[in-house]
Formats: structure tokens, C-alpha cells, sequence
């Protein structure tokens, strides 16, 4: 994501611990115990400007969320969002994913949703991108039995590389829509990158697979 | 596939033993001393009229090929093909796809295709589709260890179903394609459905599965 430098941004996202946690991996394995509820735990990987992880908290108050992001001049507008809206169900991790098994515990996660992953559409990139079967092998090593991963993208080589990822890794694919937007989803949330691309006329394609 | 009654195609099939195999549930298990020469065997399930399995038995003449349709008077379309290319790795077979397993014992064949297979959209007639479980079943039982079904369709909703069917069977993904005619997949050989579905503007959606 291309974004400006934004100085200030380090120092908001230090002064709001209580919904950018610091030092997360020193909740592994007492997640539950950091939100007010003791509910299942939803996680976006990749969460940009947050607006998906934000609507999902309010429209699911029944479970808890965490939004991860890499770039500090990007979450800090998931955490604009969040100090408006200040929900108890919702908290960002300003981390990179690659720490995923050094802050949840085995099973700690209930789902793991990708929404525009960045493509890195050369084969020889192909290692870095989030469907890549050694970020499915993080993301089996933090989720509960029969977790399942939920993926969204307007990019067709992307979508096309997942599916084979997921079927080599032995992932059971459950539900699949090639156009999203002309289907029968119902309750669809839109990220900032799925309002823009389905504006400019791309489809958006849509999964959800299930791990043993 | 609508087609005007043509009453004598049946006695233009059954001039034609030598390409439009008569019994073929006697030639179970020793389909190989059918052709001249003892080779893999591919069959298309659904041939229509023909195009594609004869130009596939043009242009691989190391592989035998036979091509399966129901209706005599679409059949023979393909056989009007065949007469005038006088190929030796092809034959015809105007039978049900249901009595696969009549005709061919397990492992004689090698691959499966399947080109614009009938969608049969109503849930209540899921069954019929040639990618509902009962047919991978009828597949697997004729085909090789390892052996593949490729298949192809304009139609999104068979293909998100028969997405989902492979992976709850417990195939394995190979290849994919969401847009065959803008990829670069090379040597595609166009069927009549294809073609009438392209020039509309139809996407073309492709994918390869192995059986365990
Ligand atoms: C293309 S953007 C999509 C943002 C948002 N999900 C949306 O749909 O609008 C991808 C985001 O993933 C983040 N990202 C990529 N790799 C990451 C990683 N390893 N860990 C955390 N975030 C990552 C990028 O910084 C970027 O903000
Ligand atoms: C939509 S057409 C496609 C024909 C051709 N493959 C093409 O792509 O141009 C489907 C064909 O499959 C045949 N078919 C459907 N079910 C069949 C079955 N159970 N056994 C044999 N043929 C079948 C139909 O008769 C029809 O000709």
C-alpha cells in the first residue's frame, strides 16, 4: 500500500494501548483475557485502513477481532476509526504477520480473513504472499481445529495461485463465489481496496476454506 | 444441447461399426486391442459434436481417444468428422455416461474430459451434473492412480459447484484457469460450445484435478 509518511503516526498509535496493543506477545495464550468478553477471536491479516474489521466488530458484538498491520502510517487510520467508534470487540496490532505464532497460542483463533492481499504477482515474489503455504502453515499453527480462513480479492492471478495453494496444502474449499457482487452473499462487507477496485468495474472473487 | 430430430443418424451410426463401437461393454478391460496401436486412453464425457476430440486425436496421435454422447443425432455430427479425417486413435461410443463403469474396467483410462458440461442450475437437479459426486465416483473407478479430469465452462455457477465438489472429494487442484482465452495457456483446442460462448463474450473458465 502506498501511503505518506506520517511522523505522527508512531506516537498516536503509542498513546492508545488500550486499543493498539503493545508488546503483544506477551498476551499469547490470554488473548480472551485482554477483551471484555470471552468470546470467539476473528483476526484480518492485512488490515490497511481497517474499515472491514471495524464494521465486522459492530455488526458481530458476540465476537472478538484483531486487526494486523504492518505499516503504522496505515493502521493509524483503523485507529481514527476506533477511538470514534470505541468498541469493546475490537483491538490492532501494529505487527508483522510473520509474528503470528509468537502472539496467539495454538487454537487461540477462531478465523483468519485476507482481504486484498497485496499480489506480488512475479513467481519470483511468490513466497510473500499471505496464501503461500508457509503463511497457511502460520495460520494452522494459531487456529482452532476445522478454523477457516475467509479470502477476498479482486486479483484473478492471486485468486487462481490460492486455490491451487489451498488444495496442495489439503485445505476443503466451502464456498466460492467468481463475482461476488452479482451473488447471493448476503452481509457483505466492503474494504476501502473492494469499494475502489469493483468502482473501476473488477469483479471480486471470494472463499472460504477449511483447515482439518 | 437442442437438436432437430434426425432420424437417420442411427442407421448412419450403425453403418459405422468401425468408429461408432457397437456393444461396447464387451470391449471392457481390452479397449487397447480396439485401436491399432496399445497407448493411453483419454475419453470425453459429453462430446457433442465432436470438434474438440477430434482435433485432440489430430493433434496427439500417441494417445487413443473416445468421445461419449447420449444423443445419436448430435453424435452424429462427430462422426461425420471422423469418416472424412480417418483417424485411427479415435472412436465414438453413443451411450450414458452412467454405464462408465460398464465399459471400462478400473485404470484403462488415463483422463477424463469434460467441455461445457450441461449446468443444470436448479439445486433439485444437482445430481445430474456431470461433476456431482456420483459421477467423480464413476470416473475414479475407470480411471489410473493419479488420473485427471479436465474440464471447461462459460457457465460460473457449474464451475463455483464443481469447484467445491473436487475439494469435498478430495481432488487435487492442478491447474486453474478464471479466464482460458486471456491466459497463457497454450495449445487450447476450442469446442463448439466454446467457441458460440466466446464470441458472446463469455468467459471461459478451465481447470485440471488428480484423482489420489
Ligand atoms: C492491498 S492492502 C489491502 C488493505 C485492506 N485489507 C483492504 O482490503 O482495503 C494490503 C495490506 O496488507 C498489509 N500487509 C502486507 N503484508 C503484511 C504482513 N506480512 N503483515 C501485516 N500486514 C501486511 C499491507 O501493509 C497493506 O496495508
Ligand atoms: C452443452 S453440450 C456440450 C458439447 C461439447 N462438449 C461442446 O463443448 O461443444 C453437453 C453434451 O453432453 C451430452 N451429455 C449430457 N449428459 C450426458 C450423459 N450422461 N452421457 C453422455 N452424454 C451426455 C449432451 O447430450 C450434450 O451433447
Amino acid at each position: 500500500m502506498r501511503v505518506r509518511n506520517k511522523p505522527w503516526a508512531r506516537e498516536m498509535l503509542d498513546s492508545h494501548p488500550e486499543y493498539v496493543i503493545p508488546s503483544p506477545e506477551e498476551n499469547k495464550g490470554k488473548w480472551n483475557s485482554v477483551f471484555e468478553k470471552d468470546q470467539p477471536l476473528h483476526i484480518e491479516v492485512g488490515t490497511g485502513k481497517g474499515r472491514f474489521i471495524t464494521e465486522m466488530a459492530k455488526a458481530n458484538p458476540h465476537i472478538n477481532y484483531i486487526g494486523i498491520e504492518l505499516f503504522d502510517s496505515v493502521i493509524v487510520s483503523a485507529l481514527e476509526r476506533l477511538t470514534e467508534a470505541k468498541l469493546p470487540n475490537l483491538k490492532l496490532l501494529n505487527v508483522n504477520a510473520e509474528k503470528l505464532t509468537d502472539i496467539f497460542a495454538k487454537g487461540e483463533v477462531n478465523r483468519v480473513y485476507l482481504n486484498f492481499s497485496d499480489p506480488w504477482p512475479k513467481t519470483r515474489h511468490a513466497k510473500r504472499r499471505l496464501t503461500y503455504k508457509t503463511f497457511l502453515k502460520l495460520y494452522e499453527d494459531i487456529l482452532v481445529e476445522k478454523g477457516e480462513l475467509h479470502f477476498k480479492t479482486d486479483n484473478q492471478g492471486l485468486f487462481e495461485f490460492s486455490l491451487l495453494s489451498f488444495s496442495e496444502y489439503g485445505l476443503l474449499l466451502k464456498y466460492i463465489s467468481l463475482d461476488l457482487h452479482n451473488s447471493d452473499f448476503e452481509g457483505n462487507i466492503m474494504t476501502e481496496y473492494e469499494e475502489k477496485f469493483s468502482q473501476q468495474g473488477s469483479r471480486i472473487y471470494r472463499c472460504e476454506v477449511q483447515y482439518p
